[in-house]
């Protein structure tokens, strides 16, 4: 049995708040393990790397050049894809790279009133590593979603780890990389891969930041060399809110719903409506759509465990209720989804009207499928070009404009108690 | 002695990655501390913070409602400042201001070839806390460099947190909030404010996102409460490249060199100089102007524990160097600045010509002064308005354009083993 809430219970307010603050992650405890496998691939490099691919991967190997992926192999790769999901993928990198042409920053250099000369000034991070996890987690589209947003913003070198448990790689995941020229990659993963990045060996030079999803391991040694190099955000599973009124299909809303619980047990999906009998409707179609889902037992302890049918009096009415979950993928089923929207606070990515299914924008819609989870769109965007630039502040004044602006940064100085601040502008006006 | 390096030294490569990645801070242990208070305020609310209050800051209080700063305070602050500093103050405000409101992004909303509507929506955090420190370190022109970006891109409320050691309050930091139209104003700090701020108590609603600098204690808060709310950046020791010719007057380039060791002893200053001449002559006005500096014991460790002049065949060749020491602040004091501007890649700000000293930047040139440090400016900018607003992508497919993407979107639901994806797709089709 699926979570129901009704806004007009008497209980309703402090169920809600429960739902919110509900722990959906167990976070695995695995900072000593990473730290000790931080440390020695700093400290042996390769050796280590190589070490720890034998020990997770069960993939042996002599030397570092052997961990290296050939053209070759991507060539093979690529033609072991069928060509329908190669022209997918070319299709969902078109989209992708249009859509995040249009987040490319514009430097700003102006001359103000008092003639300083001020400026805003981008550059893309030169270098970046991206992790592509092993296993049944390893997503074409994910690598896409992160390396096409890089090559936008003008990065120039983007080496790319992916672990190859007993030598396996996922053939898509490499046709994705060959779709995206990706040429830097190494079958290697887990912390040992995160610090090779972080911080190079003799084979791998090291990166300025590191995107990409992984598992606890991967998250753990991010969190950890932080600092060092610039990270991502830390995802954690997956969510979507559905605002539906009652003109919709519920087999339609049901099957977006089982969409995302089908990630992850940990994923939440949520239905927001204003007719009580189209969320039963959905309900039903729910069970009726699990016993046909391939992923049936995942999808299922997702939706019992963290799903909810959230009955209000009115949407529009609702919206403070839409803001405060701040869902990862906010669907507006309805009529006119631009006037819900206007209301919308918190979100990271919403699909508007009855025809876009979430799972457009995960694959070919065009924005970015990595998103802000666990309520944080409250403070946080998804992925974008502005992940893979940096901007850098510009000011020149001249001897008659630092003599305008000068007295107040020489008060400024010694009100703080930095009489060395202020006499780095009185020594310039002879003061 | 401070450090000396010549690039045509046959063991200057080793030299300068030295000193690249000496560590120059020494991170306090307080983890576990910090950890308990974080838990106690969660559970005990307000009592928690009361007592954490009388403990570190010997502040006794009966009830959270002596806590909060009164309008008549402010009030009384204002009148405590001479009115020079005030007039600096609002200057500063101002110039900040003007900067930040070109950085505001715009919404994006376009409808692309084939007919499928996408868009990027930006709205401001809702809410925000702001920590300043308490003690020697309580700078008004943080406060304005903190409420101001935020201000600008609308966050509705700012909450400043600033404990009064014994009951005693910063009247210029106060003034600045007043400046900047910060009402709601607690006197708290450490990792009890932070606890506050993030997951709320009774007198205090929780907020989105916490910026402003602290000490090691507030920083570690930071780092746990990073996820429940946003956070800045963790800054660490500032730092000043000053890139000189030999056209320069020696002893202003030791003044600011000085402006930058005077912060903190963990604090560097380095200068690039292509005359050698010219660089001894700065290392002696250094020694000549430390004598005379109020904080000449912490500008002078900092000085010889961190600070190096390197000299260099050819500036422009050595525009490599300064984009790996990837500094907080750079000063590039020669004739031409924009030629060598051309070649930055890393930087947290720029200072161009021989008229712009950094403090400049940190009082009234109007771009922010809360800057990428310990080489992160590789892979992260310093504070502005996008720190304070997040932004939604936006996606709407009709039936006709949910035709055209569809079928690539199944396929690809179908590749990654993620059926009920494409089901979400193919139902709304009737395939």
């Amino acid at each position: 049995m699926v979570t129901r809430l009704n806004q007009t219970d008497i209980d309703f307010e402090a169920r809600f708040a429960a739902l919110l603050s509900g722990k959906r992650e167990v976070s695995e405890d695995v900072d000593q393990t990473v730290r000790a496998i931080l440390e020695d691939v700093r400290a042996r490099g390769d050796a280590a790397v190589i070490d720890y691919t034998a020990k997770f991967d069960r993939l042996a190997v002599a030397s570092m050049a052997e961990l290296v992926v050939t053209p070759q192999e991507i060539a093979d790769a690529v033609n072991r894809v069928p060509k329908e999901v190669c022209d997918a993928l070319q299709l969902a990198h078109d989209r992708i790279a249009a859509h995040h042409a249009r987040q490319l920053p514009k430097d700003d250099r102006y001359t103000d009133p008092i003639g300083v000369e001020l400026g805003s000034r981008w550059t893309s991070v030169e270098s970046v590593g991206l992790y592509v996890p092993g296993g049944t987690a390893s997503y074409p589209s994910s690598v896409l979603m992160n390396a096409v947003p890089a090559n936008v913003a003008g990065v120039k070198r983007i080496v790319m780890v992916v672990p190859s448990p007993d030598g396996v790689l996922n053939p898509q995941v490499l046709a994705a990389a060959s779709i995206a020229g990706i040429t830097e990659i190494y079958k290697i993963g887990g912390a040992q891969a995160v610090a090779a990045l972080a911080y190079g060996t003799a084979a791998i030079a090291p990166v300025a930041k590191i995107v990409g999803p992984g598992n606890a391991f991967v998250a753990a040694a991010k969190r950890r060399v932080f600092g060092t190099v610039g990270i991502d955000m830390i995802a954690g599973p997956s969510e979507v809110l559905v605002v539906a009124d009652g003109e919709n299909d519920p087999n339609w809303i049901a099957a977006d719903l089982l969409a995302q619980a089908e990630h992850d047990t940990n994923a939440q999906s949520i239905l927001i409506t204003d007719d009580p009998g189209f969320g039963e409707a959905v309900a039903e179609a729910v069970e009726r759509q699990l016993t046909r889902l391939p992923r049936e037992q995942v999808a299922r302890a997702s939706w019992t465990g963290f799903g909810a049918i959230i009955t209000v009096e009115d949407l529009e009415g609702a919206m403070p209720l839409v803001n405060r979950i701040a869902a990862e993928h906010l669907e507006l089923a309805v009529a006119e989804p631009e006037k819900l929207l206007d209301k919308v606070l918190n979100a990271g990515a919403v699909f508007l009207g009855r025809h876009t299914p979430e799972a457009i924008g995960d694959y070919v819609g065009g924005s970015n499928h990595v998103l802000p989870t666990a309520r944080s769109a409250r403070f946080s965007s998804g992925l974008s070009v502005l992940d893979f630039v940096k901007r850098t502040s510009v000011l020149k004044c001249t001897p008659e404009t630092l003599r305008a602006l000068g007295p107040a940064a020489i008060a400024l100085g010694e009100a703080e108690g930095l009489s060395g601040h202020a006499r780095s502008v009185s020594i310039r006006l002879n003061l």
